[in-house]
């Protein structure tokens, strides 16, 4: 398959790169600062030029987007705002603008985090912006049939768990080998509309 | 109780004004172009200048925000940006905003819509801002306590079937009288947390 790989230099998307490069796979690597092609998907023009430089492929891989933590009374309007922009509307408009671009079975796998459906203190925006995902995924399933849409959700990963830990008290975490296994099933299998709880 | 109830002029609006006035509790009405105190909630400013005038209630309740619906390959991103701000940011910056003028155990009261679980053709938008807003209120729930928040998610209105009943191909219809005894339920009740599906 051709697979481009949005967030390809996060620790998830190298996860991702790792596995299904050794499955044989031809990737395509986007990043902001780093990859075959530097994109920052949430600026449009960015990511109609990325569309031109990509050309057409069987999966659309996203690990990208990152999402502002603290207290909901320290969260300004702005810091959801830059959530929903980096992590939500990103996404979407990567699938937006690539269902021209995938093959007539392909699939988009998207990633959100365990915030929306198990919420965290500061974890007020994170989960806000996941849910949307998440939500958009199931929608969007319905309409780009037989091209399939599927989202990642893990929680905290095990390889983060001194930068984050403190924000998941008792979280089960998820090693990036389990995260990457999550976006195989969902590219390499046939589910369409699934939020892929990890663990 | 003193209720404040932003979107009073809509449908649902009416008819938990209706219900809960009914039930004896003070009810200061907010909309866009009509009600005790104009304001649009998605503009910051207004929003500030509306709880001044406000001061301080029991309760908060907002059955305010549209969305556009079409077909996913017709949704622009400013469709999707269009249908956060209105609906969900709107949504969100009145929680954000009121925290300081709701009493120690008084209540938020949102709205979705039913998309955000079960999806419909051409509400990919509305899917998404929904389950932001769902998602955000499971969060909002832990950090507010004793405070307490919920979100009325119904299915299509029963009146507004003659409008919007094509979207929903054999969906159960939720009658109005219904949407209010919801919003009851999450305002005099003691739940938090919790997406009130509807029917």
């Amino acid at each position: 398959m051709r697979i481009v790989l949005v967030g390809a230099a996060g620790k998830a998307g190298r996860a991702v790169h790792e596995l299904m490069g050794a499955r044989g796979h031809d990737i395509v690597t986007v990043g902001r600062t780093s990859g075959d092609v530097r994109c920052d998907i949430s600026d449009q023009e960015q990511l109609a030029r990325m569309w031109e430089r990509v050309g057409q492929v069987d999966a659309v891989v996203s690990a990208a987007g990152d999402v502002p933590y603290a207290p909901l009374g320290e969260l300004r309007s702005e810091d959801f705002e830059s959530a929903w922009r980096q992590k939500a509307l990103a996404q979407i408009d990567l699938v937006r603008t690539g269902l021209g671009h995938v093959s007539e079975r392909g699939s988009f796998t998207l990633i959100s985090g365990i915030p929306s459906r198990d919420p965290v203190v500061s974890g007020a925006a994170a989960a806000t912006v996941n849910g949307a995902v998440e939500a958009f995924v199931r929608a969007a399933a319905i309409e780009i049939a037989p091209r399939r849409i599927n989202v990642i959700s893990p929680s905290v990963f095990t390889e983060s768990l001194d930068d984050f830990g403190d924000f998941f008290p008792g979280f089960a975490p998820v090693g990036l080998a389990d995260v990457a296994r999550g976006f195989q099933k969902a590219i390499e299998g046939a589910a369409t509309g699934e939020v892929v709880a990890l663990p």
